[in-house]
């Protein structure tokens, strides 16, 4: 049995004070969490304050938990110590296997078998890290998107020893802690975000490489085209509306030819009937109630307040007062 | 010699009135122009008239030209009429090679030599649609991304029979008329922006086919994930900053190795030397002077405003009030 309540967790240790250790431990105490974070060594100190007086700045105008406060923070360098009273953990230590399966080793033997070990890992698998593990049962992947204090995402895998309880106990606990956890059903190297931009970048790469495009030309194509539309919609939901009030149905009519198209080095996979369908119903049931035109207000809302923010980040870099950002 | 100057164009012709025409006709209106618009068939009209209204709202918003009026709109059916005082053309007739040809065949003999003419093609070639034009030198790719009127980018390219001037003038020409054109080397299928887009679509949709993601998980993976960042950076210099001090250097050096890895359907290219030195000096040079302190500032900035939209716009619709959008 998992520690009850998902909703009534307190302390939470993390593991790891780099970017996304720190990131995490910046944004549990921004929720209201106790955190302790454990640290390699003390000479990574100053680097976590850093973090988090940076991150605190953008947690403050997101607006704080009740009792958040950076006094809630304690740190150690005893593992030990470091999980004695955790009731969820969250590990960010370095990508590597060997590391991860040898601490997961010892957290099996070491932290009450009640308490759920998360890992940020953004590649490795559950499978493979809790392979050492005597109590691998209570551990799983989530994986979290850089700064892990501004952007919501966490997607979250069980390994072949994972109980079903852990990651559904998981799941209610980022929601309480105000994650938009998504859940896989199996696991795929890269889970999903990682993989759609690791498609993007190899493109890039790609391009770059034979001459076709710069660095600089790749960054204003998106920043000025697709990307403000992702950050209010992915990618099926922008073609759904894209195709007007005939949705991804008549998009896939329109385009579909285009998958045959060289327009990536990626080769598409045969639109069949069932992929068709997947995809149009997929979008129907996503925007359950939505019609196009709501849709379509809601993106053309969103973008213009992309727009208006992007142009006064602009204009305060312009007049040098970016420090004020 | 084209028309003097490009800064000093009054009058507007848009060939098309679909989603991507009459994008463009509202984009020019409020911008001052006046715009004249090719109807294929009158039946358009009030297709027109709608997507005007709708544009119009969020286009007030963004701040109209001085004089800009939907009143400055003239349409017409006949294409003689349409080009007879045009200073600049807009063609966004659907996307079949033989129509483009045709059209340009026409448009080569009809309209003044010294107007230029910009195809919004978002796959075609313009050395294969400017083959059967007398005029070629003045016509050019020119592909925005929908919709035209709140989304900056322009992606211009010549085909074999266009002059640089052309390009250099259209190049100048959307710089003022609010747009970001970026203007690419050589001609290659999909253009830049279309590549990465398609790249990200075709793993989703690889994703579904293989039941590795629905499309639900898929846009909460883009929306919650990287999608916020997209708006603000692109690819490149989302690395460059996840680099921290050590910029696209130490981020090649730590995730070069995952290039390798099967995160992608895509395969990478070799991380050569050469490659390398193009994407660490292409982001030395487009961050010309930012370091990593203000990069990541700016960019924690704009993402925590796009939580906030993001939540206003989430609660606007749970509240039913999405039609005040």
């Amino acid at each position: 049995m998992l520690t009850a309540n998902p909703q009534a967790v307190k302390n939470i240790t993390c593991i790891g004070a780099g970017p996304i250790g720190g990131g995490w431990s910046a944004h549990y105490l921004a929720r209201g969490y106790n955190v302790t974070t454990y640290l390699h060594d003390t000479a990574e100190i100053d680097g976590l304050h850093r973090l988090l007086e940076t991150a605190w700045l953008s947690l403050t105008e997101m607006g704080l938990a009740p009792g958040a406060s950076l006094d809630n923070l304690e740190w150690t360098t005893s593992l030990e110590d470091a999980v004695a009273d955790a009731e969820f953990i969250q590990e960010s230590i370095p990508e590597a296997l060997e590391l991860k399966q040898n601490l997961y080793q010892k957290l099996g033997d070491i932290v009450d078998p009640n308490v759920v070990i998360a890992s940020s890992t953004s590649g490795l698998s559950m499978t493979d890290i809790q392979s050492h593990c005597r109590t691998p049962q209570r551990t799983l992947v989530a994986h979290p998107f850089n700064p892990p204090y501004l952007l919501p995402l966490v997607e979250m895998v069980g390994g072949e020893k994972t109980s079903r309880e852990t990651v559904a106990w998981t799941e209610r606990f980022y929601k309480a802690a105000g994650k938009a956890p998504l859940v896989m059903n199996k696991e795929v190297p890269g889970f999903i975000a990682t993989r759609l931009q690791e498609a993007i970048w190899r493109e890039a790469l790609h391009m770059v490489a034979n001459g076709e495009a710069t660095v600089e030309q790749i960054d204003h194509a998106v920043v000025n085209g697709p990307g403000p539309r992702w950050a209010l919609m992915g990618p099926c939901e922008i073609f759904h509306v894209g195709g007007g009030e005939g949705g991804m149905a008549y998009c896939l009519n329109q385009f579909g030819a285009a998958l045959k198209l060289p327009w990536s080095r990626l080769v598409a996979p045969e639109l069949t009937p069932e992929l068709r369908d997947a995809m149009v119903d997929g979008c129907a049931e996503m925007c359950a109630g939505a019609d196009f035109s709501s849709l379509s207000r809601k993106l053309n809302r969103g973008l213009v307040e992309i727009a208006q923010i992007k142009s006064r980040l602009a204009n305060a870099q312009r007049s040098g007062a970016d420090k004020s950002l």
